[in-house]
């Protein structure tokens, strides 16, 4: 627990976050190899999954590595998947000690990572820095522990919490800081999510903007009845980079054929009441490999996953200026009787965006 | 505008702070002598308005004060009002320089001070920190140019803008800190204001809590009709602690003398369309001598202040819940068609207050 295993903690945590959004169904691991105070290897897992971490990290350090301090963020692997055991790896290249913020909660490892490590004479210290490492890798244990995404819900707002006037117009609230904002923070999410009002609505593009050359996350449209106008960026764009649509069990097949020759992904969802069931919404996108979902709304969606408890980190931007009661709300209605029966969230930051207020919170 | 004048000029606004909301129809000013780097004396206006801070200052630093020089916040007075001038006290002590933010735009005094100084072959420099010190004097410039106090909005609701549930229930969506932030704001504003519909809802004290003994802020309540309850706190209280009702020209006479015999005091104001008008509302407010009014609502009052752009500064505090669209606005109806017709403010600061997001704007 001493400050140099938290600094060098800290380097290998920002490793993992490089490729954060672009390693699913893997989690974004990252790996520092250090001895006597040096840097010998860096690694974090590449876009896709693979290779992993520690791979990388050793192959750089080479010889060196021999009696050196491995820094890991999540157990290293023991099972033999698409890749080797890590745990091996790291055997076999002479590691003294690895140093972890907990253990993996992937049935696969749960604890035989640091079993072979510690039968192999290594020591391992564990408990560095969890509480980062834990909202790093939310979304990967969400999905290995409850079969969903992690969900993150941005919301930007008028400072009165409108999202448009009443006559719809919204361009722009907030201003170019805070919008960009967002499109790195799609780029650090596996999928963009948004509900089929907004698609109607806004016909967005959903992609990441503005960032250089980067890999694109999934577009994720939630729409029951699949009555998305075919003439849209999305359903023009399809082929190009990936559309999945959550649609209800009794859409007519006609129209599925028809989104399918689009090239989008058609995911069957279970309906609750009158709307897709949102927690079937999400077993759906964890099955597929999803674990961390970046949602814009609308209102309705929002509201829905919220009254759901089904929110893990919550975004708002707020903007200041006021719409008055007729402008659009960003929450739809969620049924809340009681004060005490609303969801709270823990606020873990809250910064100046170029003129409007970001605030991140996480579920209480 | 060396660091030096900075730094003591900064000094002398914190001690101006220190009545403010105490000191109307006077600004709270304060005054720091310094010679060869020592501070000789400080002073500040006294609750009332008087004796002002020069005159306070000069009687600590005594004989000392010859040749020294005085940080005023504001020009010193150069008219025989219930005090002598303060400009004469300055020369009389023998002082050498004066430095001041900007020269003060009561037109009783308008460069009339700083005239009289420098007669006097007193050094007079002006434009030290003039931003914060015209945002300490923002009321009283406001009352003085324009007849009407400042108006501080202040603003608490969910992280979807709601301030209570659909029934109403509204204890309590910030948390403590946050609360509590709200007793210091009202203590340094003159009043407290709130809409009709507020007052008969919260039955709200109005007062200043926790805070130590202190002198309350008048009490205002905007009512139209005068219609509140004759049970309520303010009512009850209105021979302690002074409460002020704004009401339209056509309330009975009657209705009138019951409020009066209860202690309160009345302001008839003007009428536009169904509502009082609310730049008559803060003329009258003016007239009575307020520079700082902390508004808390209610959402049709907030409302229509903003929409006759009459907030000076806006105060939101957002609580990490939501409570969905069906849950009561913060802001009531503005009739605003198009976005650039919105008000907007500037982000001036934003804190985390005890798990609250505190966030104030100041208009655009």
């Amino acid at each position: 627990m001493s400050d140099t295993d938290r600094r060098h903690m800290a380097h290998a945590l920002s490793l993992g976050r490089r490729t954060m959004g672009r390693t699913w169904p893997n989690p974004a691991v990252g790996c520092v190899i250090v001895k006597d105070g040096r840097i010998l290897g860096r690694g974090w897992t590449q876009a896709g999954g693979r290779p992993h971490a520690e791979t990388q990290a050793l192959a750089q350090a080479g010889d060196a590595a021999r009696g050196a301090t491995a820094y890991v963020t999540l157990e290293p692997c023991a099972h033999h998947g698409k890749t080797p055991p890590c745990a091996d790896a790291l055997i076999a290249a002479g590691i003294a000690r690895v140093v972890a913020p907990f253990e993996d909660s992937d049935a696969r490892v749960a604890g035989q990572g640091f079993a072979r490590l510690r039968a192999a004479g290594i020591e391992v210290t564990t408990g560095i820095l969890a509480d980062a490492a834990g909202r790093d890798h939310q979304g990967f244990f969400l999905r290995v522990e409850q079969g969903r995404p992690m969900v993150t819900l941005k919301l930007a707002s008028s400072f009165d919490g409108r999202i448009a006037t009443a006559s719809g117009e919204s361009r722009w609230i907030t201003g170019e800081v805070a919008r960009r904002r967002v499109h790195l923070e799609r780029l650090t999410h596996d999928a963009v999510l948004v509900g089929a009002g907004t698609a109607r609505a806004d016909d967005p593009s959903l992609t990441v903007r503005g960032m250089g050359a980067v890999s694109q996350p999934v577009r994720v449209v939630a729409s029951r009845h699949l009555d998305l106008p075919l003439m849209s960026g999305l359903a023009r764009t399809a082929r190009d980079l990936p559309v999945w649509l959550c649609h209800g069990p009794d859409v007519p097949s006609a129209t599925r054929a028809t989104w399918k020759d689009l090239g989008a992904t058609l995911l069957s969802v279970p309906v609750r009441g009158r709307q897709l069931d949102p927690a079937g919404l999400l077993q759906a996108l964890g099955q597929a490999g999803l674990t961390r979902v970046y949602c814009e709304g609308g209102g309705q969606l929002a509201a829905t996953l919220l009254a759901a408890d089904l929110v893990d980190e919550l975004i708002g931007v707020t903007a200041g200026l006021a719409l008055g009661a007729e402008g659009r709300p960003s929450l739809g209605a969620m049924g809340i009787g009681r004060l005490d029966e609303a969801p709270r969230f823990r606020l873990i930051e809250t910064q100046d965006l170029g003129g409007d207020v970001l605030h991140r919170w996480a579920r209480g």
